[in-house]
């Protein structure tokens, strides 16, 4: 059987330097556990626009058709927000999402407990979260047409529009049952079936797929505005949430605050199975690109190193050195090793990102 | 001049319960301080939907648009669920702020003292909490066409539309930059203007209003998913938020659930000027209609009461009154006195909704 192959592609910012630090990490891989993993790198973002004029180039698509699973940094910075809309760092990231049809947006909320003192909410409301919050990622109102700026008599009207097939909603669902199994077995799915009609859609199709296919998992529905509040209230009593694009990007992103690290936060975006049964995938880090600190050997590289860990359990059927990763992380944590992110303790000093790279090496 | 008036839409659930307090309140308003206001009542909901067979009665309707202010309880429960989209008692409450045309749906998020330690955040971070949310409120996606769900093909396709005109996002940013003119002189407007394009016209459109016609406001645009972040980060930093309808629902309820005191909690929603120069209102509080606990002499009044008190401020012209009942308020929860959402401190025996309402009075 031939190596796995991963194409990286750092982006833009602190995307390199914390993707250094895995380069460094699939070698240990290569080299200790006889893991060898075929890596290609290119570019995206303002990356690829500063040489191609375009935030993806067509050949860097293909690659990433061809690969086993992406690996990408982070898009996007100042420099680029003079840009057209069509040609932002942002429209690399969203046609690899689109084209590769990862409709699977998977976003672990967890908290270390070496570091739930770090969020904004008790201690008691944090330590030991571990929620997975399923967005789905190709469809709903960042993709729907009609949309775009209209004149009407004598003013502009923006558009966008919101639109989900019976099909695109039962994928998803049958992707958070089918995690539901491997965790808590709880799915909590949010709409706003109160006042749309895609929300009705939605809820409708997610309690068929479950009632045909998966009655063995515990199924509830919320609406969105609630589900943003028991979010903040407590998150403990998720397991999986199942939610839209719009809904998810939003969700995801307060339950990553609430875990109080997101320097620490990786995500997978899957798709259907290829022809040799691995779903297409791309992982990146939660966290941006992070343009005021770039460059500067300060940026905490963990979020990118665990979501190479995904890609290990997701795409490389290794659920094992995931784990072993994943311990390490954990471990280093453990150790007090903070980069400047993570501060806040007492007489502790920060590492650098090479840093926090050799200390994870150490305890692997 | 005649008498304000003020339309009481009770609703369902412990909607009638806790509007009865505001009644007693609003008689000793009467009595004690000779603010005659003219009261009448009607259904809405569940309620109106049990008599009439729709959730809001025309005649309730025209009603709502003659009044200096409506003032409206709760609506929903699990009884109404069965219903037709089209009759469920939150089209009632749609056809209100539809019809009155009420844009600007003021949120605020503030953290009384007395109850910072509810909040599932550190005392630091909501101690002192005091932000206004400025919602869209009757346009983008719950009202934009087309909607519904079509079949295309083999399948169904669930159909919204989000909509912005250059003259509705104008609108509501005024109203933002005119309370923070009144507040700490901040507004954050927060969109997705970088995979949405009716978020680039809205960004677009705040920004010119703010260029134009208020430049002493300090004024940042922000990611509506970077702002759920921040909001549970630190949610101190904004002042005055506005956003759209569908970002305001879910940032404004996570706002309100960092108070840690969802029950506390009122919002105005505010057209245009009437003829008599007062805004078209309705008041009402966040909380919905809670069945679990409707009927039982248990729900905590006090959001509606301060809902009562944003009318006296925003339609009555009456802020020095509306300063007293939120000040009665305040020294009611300094004396420890609690319903029952509010339990945790160690020794305390809640008082019942009318206890509640005893207890503003004699604060009054
Ligand atoms: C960068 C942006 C287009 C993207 C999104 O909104 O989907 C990001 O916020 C995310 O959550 O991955
Ligand atoms: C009841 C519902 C239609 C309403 C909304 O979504 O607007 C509610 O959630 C709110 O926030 O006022």
């Amino acid at each position: 059987m031939s190596n796995p192959s991963l194409l990286i592609l750092a982006g833009d910012g602190i995307g390199p330097e914390v993707m250094g630090q895995v380069r460094r990490i699939i070698d240990w891989f290569g080299d200790k556990r006889d893991l060898k993993i075929d890596v290609s790198e290119d570019l995206v973002g303002g990356a690829a626009y500063d040489v191609h004029g375009t935030p993806l180039h067509d050949d860097t698509m293909a690659k990433a058709q061809e690969v086993d699973a992406v690996l990408l940094g982070a898009v996007g910075g100042p420099k680029y927000d003079v840009l057209d809309f069509s040609v932002k760092p942002e429209r690399g990231l969203l046609r690899l999402r689109k084209e590769m049809d990862l409709y699977a947006n998977l976003r672990p909320a967890q908290c270390f407990d070496a570091l739930a003192d770090f969020s904004s909410l008790k201690r008691d409301v944090v330590a030991g979260l571990d929620i997975m919050i399923v967005r789905e990622l190709t469809s709903g109102i960042y993709f729907g047409e009609p949309r775009g700026i209209i004149t009407e008599g004598n003013e502009r009207v923006g558009i966008n529009t919101q639109r989900y097939t019976e099909s695109e909603i039962a994928r998803v669902a049958r992707s958070a049952f089918e995690l539901a199994r491997r965790r808590g077995n709880k799915v909590c799915s949010m709409e706003k079936a109160n006042v749309m009609e895609s929300g009705i859609l939605w809820r409708e199709v997610v309690q068929k797929v479950h009632d045909e296919e998966y009655p063995d998992v515990e199924l509830s529905h919320m609406y969105a505005d609630a589900g943003a509040m028991q979010l903040c209230r407590w998150p403990k009593q998720f397991d999986v949430i199942v939610t839209d694009n719009l809904f998810g990007d939003l969700l995801s992103d307060a339950a990553a605050m609430l875990t109080g690290s997101l320097g620490m936060l990786p995500s997978a975006s899957l798709g259907a199975p290829m022809a040799n049964g691995r779903p297409k995938a791309m992982y990146e880090p939660v966290h941006g690109s992070a343009p005021d600190i770039a460059g500067q050997n300060k940026a905490n590289p963990i979020a990118c190193i665990l979501s190479f860990a995904m890609a290990l359990r997701y795409s490389f059927d290794q659920g094992a050195e995931a784990d072993r990763l994943e311990a390490a992380v954990a471990k280093v944590l453990e150790d007090g090793v903070r980069t400047a992110d993570l501060l806040g303790e007492e007489g502790v000093e920060p590492v650098t990102t090479v840093g926090m790279g050799d200390a994870v090496l150490a305890a692997l």
